[in-house]
């Protein structure tokens, strides 16, 4: 039998067995944990840089409080790959983000050490601040810890929630793992401050000052312990946290057992809102993620011992590209765009934009609310504003659209990445919602590209309105059509018909019409042959092809609308208002996402799952309509 | 003729008039447009406390910046009627809030002074950096003034404004508007941190207490200057503002032309961000205001000798004091309950449960996003945590509503005022998409109670299931229809008949059926008796009562739904898609609120205009189905 590799590890199966290990083992236990870290992403792929950052952190926060009593809340929750090894489910991690498997970020149902489902930023503090004043309504004697990010911290949620909490006489501690990074480099006034904070100068110099100035001269000591005393209570609350009502205590060295430990356990028996400010290394350990922390932030499979390797052929281009392409492209072409991203310079393909026009490139840090009414302001001035931005975290900056741009019918673009499933990062991360959420504004139109050489087209339709309007596409690479190098726009408002049904209603059962809105095109044509449908291509959402709908619709018998979306409320269900007010009846089949919350697992695999590939589709229409199977 | 009361404002038509008066004349046309402001106020109704506090900073800001040039926008904006008077708009004062009058709140269409169109909070600082940076990039000399209230600095969006307006070198002012109150008096640790800078004992002490202690040692007065100098660099940055990178003055009386005109100026010429701290009174020059800010916050007409009486005849119970008593009910009958507000105690009727269950009950300031996920936090511990929150306001904790309490499934009540059109307030108020955007999430329910009775038996409903539900109501009163002292629930998901269709489809024409979301079951009712109609109380718009549904379809001829909400993925387009997925197909009628932003005006009128009122559901129903008139 061959020695495991980690002897400490494999005798954790939950905190409680870590806690009783002696102190002096937990840094070989840290050791063993990187390393299985970095054997576990390697093979699954997965957030790597971040967990690597938390090894030490997760380790102190299980020692000293009391899991699952005392709850842990993990901001973001990319970063739980450590807490998730400690805390049972060692042997699953090689089912990470699979289909079936561990999710990648702390889920309820997973685990009662996963006192709270995380995924999107800066939710921490507010749902921990629950957990505590809950605590406290029923007299239980418990702790709530919130570890968030720096670059969480930028998130105006984080510190409505700091602004709350400071004023509550309860057991919270904010953990802030400071690591410089959030996914894109940090930005903002905030990372300057903490900057500020960690050069080590600031609080500690000021206290001292007076005492090394004076040290010869006795009598002045007295005064010089006055000004202090004075200082500290008028010019001092020193730190930002302070300000808010927490005491702040920091910064340490996060990946220093020796401070963290004592550290945390003193901070326990302090009352009040308690603020722990910790510097942790993204990559920490592993020298490659250390040196490109970006690139090890959520990598696929790798050897751990070469590293990330380019791929001999060239990936084929992701719609993330074919965005950042034309916005490179068009903002070469008119003087006007800006380009604005929340901190998610390299998720939405703006890392050249950036290098090329720096001055027109606008990371707002996570501030989806900022990022849209920021837009707005822009558009009022006459600039062409292009806010890209994941469907998912829209629903960040839902009012922000609404109240800010739309009613203003300022020329604002949104470019929804992420659109429909994402995959890997599952229910959290799903671009689900955006048709129906977005159709139900007025004045917002909303485009849904085929492929990828649409997508540049609807782009540049949507930059040349003088209207806000959004255009979503999905996550990776859709049918592979390259894109036109022309900026020149569609018409705006128009689909086209992709297939004709070659039938007529007499001779061989009824005649099918497929509307496909977005990348399900693809599909519906290979669905449509076995068909014999017809296929809509609709392309905007929004407004809807009246016209061509109600063309479509006189010519065939059964109609079929299909979108990677919520069919609640979305592109179907536009097409069924149409028809309702057009007096038209004819039945409808709608496809798209269930009602249901979608977990994780490989994107094809979860839409065959939906019955939204090919097969699937033409499955449902047979079922639906009750036609006979291979006519 | 009449000697006007207004002998200088009269001469102000516009702020290049104000530029022209002599400064020695300001106090005396701060006096009048004080006394325009309340007579105006108390003959159209409006907002009173807030537009008092801001005369003099009104008058200040056009004298000292070049206004339509240098860009003013005002945060929530209902503090502007002094703005408007002074911006031409004086004679027009009399239509405010009414159909085809000013808006209450700045709008760009109204005036070229009215740079951003506000309303929901928090909004000015990103809207006015964009329009800084705008400027800066195009390279036109203009200042971009905020204007921001404490009650709004709660808002994370301002602090995500903050952070990104603190390391931008542009011409940016934020001027903080500190009255100690948002509509609801103020709460959290940065409104206790702005009392302390208030107290003024804060930065300007500390600078002074080397040198007065230390008068009589001359050579030690070079040392206090050095550690003066070292505290500055090192312990100061003194205020928050600071920390975000911004220069803090401050704070000086907002009430006094002498302090606020040289400072305005002398901040014109600074480099970079800035932040001028002002402290105003809300009400100030009105007694019965100044005593009273909050009765004075929005009153409805009154007369100004004697100030706002309490009516003879107590008004119809509106829906939110619904909600308030049964708040109250229940938290005495189960003690899990809990309250949040996002700074709307009054609005939402909770004043009562404030002061019954101070321990129970959570203010949380402007702050939606937090409000949601925390009281996630608290359900996940088994509370059960009731958010009232108005429906417009809702979309600022979209998010937070799809990824931490509808996606973990938790059981959180959404108590949501003000949904539908909402009058005086206007379009940026509508309560007009939650259908649509509620829907589209997996586990969540939504109730739309028909009136008062329903309103409380919807809400014990609501409370009594193990998933999220947020019920829907509209401002002011509805039927008049009295709430019975029980707290016993309705059957979830399930709706009612109401009126029976009397005639058979041979004899008198089709039969139709009226499917009636929420309170326009009432005209439906009554457009019903003319149409001899079948009216189907639904109560859930999510879940559908489908068994009902398609027992009215397969009884009916012609179907009509009914909502005051957004058409596009309404409640009938739910019934469209439940229609159609059981492949009944029925001529549908969709009535509901069109494609558009509605502006302010009556809300009996606005619903009329809609066609909304019985008379325009017959006529609409008539029209579509091209039924005779009078059959």
């Amino acid at each position: 039998m061959p020695t495991t590799p980690y002897p400490l590890l494999q005798t954790v199966n939950n905190p409680a067995d870590l806690r009783r290990l002696p102190r002096t083992e937990l840094k070989a236990l840290a050791t063993e944990l990187r390393s299985f870290v970095i054997d576990s992403v390697a093979q699954t792929g997965g957030h790597l840089s971040s967990n690597l950052g938390t090894v030490e952190l997760t380790i102190a926060l299980h020692r000293v409080f009391n899991t699952p009593h005392d709850r842990l809340v993990w901001d973001v929750g990319h970063q739980t790959y450590p807490h998730k090894i400690l805390t049972g489910r060692r042997d699953r991690m090689s089912t990470l983000r699979q289909l079936g498997g561990l999710s990648g970020f702390p889920q309820r149902a997973e685990s009662e050490y996963d006192t709270f489902g995380t995924a999107h930023s800066s939710t921490s503090i507010s749902a921990a601040l629950g957990m505590a004043l809950a605590a406290r309504s029923k007299g239980e004697d418990r702790h709530a810890v919130a570890i968030i990010g720096d670059g969480a911290m930028t998130a105006g949620m984080a510190f409505e929630a700091l602004n709350n909490a400071g004023v509550e006489d309860c057991k919270l501690l904010v953990v802030l793992n400071d690591n410089d990074m959030s996914i894109s480099p940090p930005v903002g006034a905030l990372n300057r401050y903490l900057a500020q904070l960690m050069s080590g100068q600031f609080y500690a110099k000021a206290k001292n000052v007076g005492k090394n100035v004076l040290k010869n001269a006795p009598p002045l000591l007295e005064l010089a312990k006055r000004l202090e005393q004075q200082a500290k209570g008028m010019v001092v609350p020193a730190t930002l946290f302070e300000k808010f009502g927490f005491n702040y205590i920091g910064p340490i060295d996060g990946h220093d057992l020796d401070s963290l430990i004592p550290t945390l356990e003193n901070i326990k028996s302090l009352p009040g809102p308690q603020f722990l400010h910790v510097v942790t290394k993204k990559g920490q350990g592993y020298k490659q993620a250390e040196a490109d922390p970006i690139a090890y932030h959520g990598p696929g499979k790798f050897d751990p011992s070469v590293g990330l390797v380019k791929p001999a052929t060239p990936p084929k281009p992701t719609f993330t590209q074919v965005f950042g392409d034309w916005l490179c492209d068009m903002a070469a072409q008119d003087q006007r765009l800006v380009g604005i991203t929340p901190a998610m310079r390299e998720g939405s393909g703006m890392v050249e934009f950036h290098r090329r026009f720096p001055e027109r490139y606008y990371d707002v840090g996570i501030a989806e609310q900022h990022a849209v009414t920021f837009a707005a302001g822009l558009a009022c001035e006459g600039l062409k504003p292009v806010v890209a931005i994941y469907s998912t975290f829209l629903q960040r900056g839902y009012d922000q659209m609404i109240h800010d741009v739309a009613l203003q019918n300022l020329p604002v673009v949104f470019a929804l990445d992420r659109a429909g499933l994402v995959g890997a990062d599952g229910a959290t991360h799903a671009g689900a919602y955006d048709i129906p959420f977005i159709r139900c504004i007025p004045n917002m139109a909303l485009a849904c590209p085929a492929d990828e050489r649409e997508c540049r087209q609807l782009l540049s339709t949507a930059f040349a309105q003088n209207q806000p309007v959004a255009v979503r596409y999905p996550r990776g690479a859709g049918a592979g059509i390259a894109p036109l190098q022309s900026l020149d726009p569609l018409p705006f408002g128009k689909g086209e018909i992709r297939r004709q049904c070659s039938h007529t209603a007499t001779d061989n059962g009824p005649r099918i019409a497929i509307l496909a809105f977005g990348t399900l095109l693809y599909p519906a044509l290979q669905a449509a042959q076995a068909l014999d449908a017809t296929v809509v291509n609709m392309r905007w959402a929004k407004p809807l092809d009246i016209e061509l709908l109600l063309q479509v619709a006189a010519e065939h018998d059964l109609l079929v609308t299909l979108e990677e979306g919520a069919v609640a409320g979305g592109a179907g269900s536009a097409v069924l208002e149409a028809l309702a007010a057009a007096k038209v009846q004819r039945p409808v089949l709608q496809l798209g996402l269930p009602d249901v919350f979608i977990e994780h697992g490989d994107p094809a695999k979860l839409l065959a799952l939906q019955g939204l590939d090919a097969q699937g589709i033409e499955q449902a229409v047979r079922m639906h309509f009750q036609l006979p199977h291979h006519p």
